[in-house]
């Protein structure tokens, strides 16, 4: 289907939402809530096994100092079995706002605070199985605050990098996290 | 921990693996195969559960036409309850290569076929609690070769874009797929 040239943004595609014929929930856990549905779509066909992912909003943080440096992160992931370099990212909890969350993450997984913050983009991690949103924000003019302060699920070591230094890792598919990718990239392609 | 400035790119960061102490799966289904581990961390902290997702790896292609536009796809996902413009992707099946699966998605699903492939990226959707990688592809110059041919639990529709159009809904944050949304930022960045 082509569409009018006239104006650059296309407008909303059609929205064909499946029926939901049952559901029910396989695990109710904090990092593992998960329902089974079994959907019709508008064509007619009967998916009898649709999983759904229900996870909190995640945040996560560009961080750059009165320096010029970008304050990431390197922890070892344990599904991938990889130690990557990533952004500081976490979880939204009750009664916080995204940027609460991320301004406390930053602080509690590095140690930096304060800053210029502005919420510079929102993403779903995969809209066909989770139900949550990541925010990403861009805290510039971040300063050392007081020491790393960590939980104890948590190893984490934290870096300040170039902005030449992000983009090499970038380039070469280092900062592996797509949902930690696709920020930075949108954040140099802004900022050429 | 500051780097060495000589060198652009940063050395990997220091590797500190969990333990497993134990480890079941909870169920094992095509689109949910999750394992529950007991976990120990080097600094001695024992994580009770933690939830590793099984996927195969997934594919996703930028497909641009020997006119300069890009074939993008409109489809409802489940989870998150909405329907946005995404990439054509999918996942690898047994016994393809990861181009194979990509080029076997965009034909059956917008009927678009041939051009110039390379792998563009790679990344993972969550190396927290995903084992899986995704690949983008970029293929330039695909043209119009068969009809659509979608599978019965798929109800898809083709949209033909301008570089322009693409970009506008990429700055909204309209391609809400992070999976998606990384790989066509990193194209604009590179191509700008």
């Amino acid at each position: 289907m082509k569409h009018d040239r006239k104006s650059i943004k296309p407008l909303p595609p059609k929205h064909r939402p499946y029926k939901v014929l049952s559901s029910e929930y396989l695990a109710q856990r904090p990092w593992f809530t998960v329902r089974r549905e079994r959907v019709e779509l508008p064509t007619g066909a009967v998916v009898p096994e649709w999983y759904v992912f229900e996870f909190p909003d995640w945040v996560n943080v560009i961080a750059i100092t009165r320096e010029g440096e970008f304050v990431m992160i390197s922890q070892y992931r344990h599904a991938a079995g990889e130690t990557r370099y990533e952004l500081v990212a976490g979880c939204c909890e009750e009664g916080e706002t995204a940027e609460q969350s991320a301004r406390r993450e930053l602080l509690e997984e590095t140690g930096y605070g304060g800053g210029r913050w502005e919420q510079f983009m929102v993403t779903s991690p995969n809209p066909t199985n989770h139900t949550n949103r990541v925010y990403t924000f861009l805290a510039v003019g971040v300063e050392p605050e007081q020491a790393q302060h960590t939980e104890a699920g948590e190893d984490i070591e934290v870096h300040l990098f170039s902005r030449e230094e992000v983009e090499a890792l970038l380039a070469d598919d280092e900062i592996m996290q797509c949902l930690h990718a696709a920020p930075l990239w949108k954040y140099f392609r802004l900022n050429p």
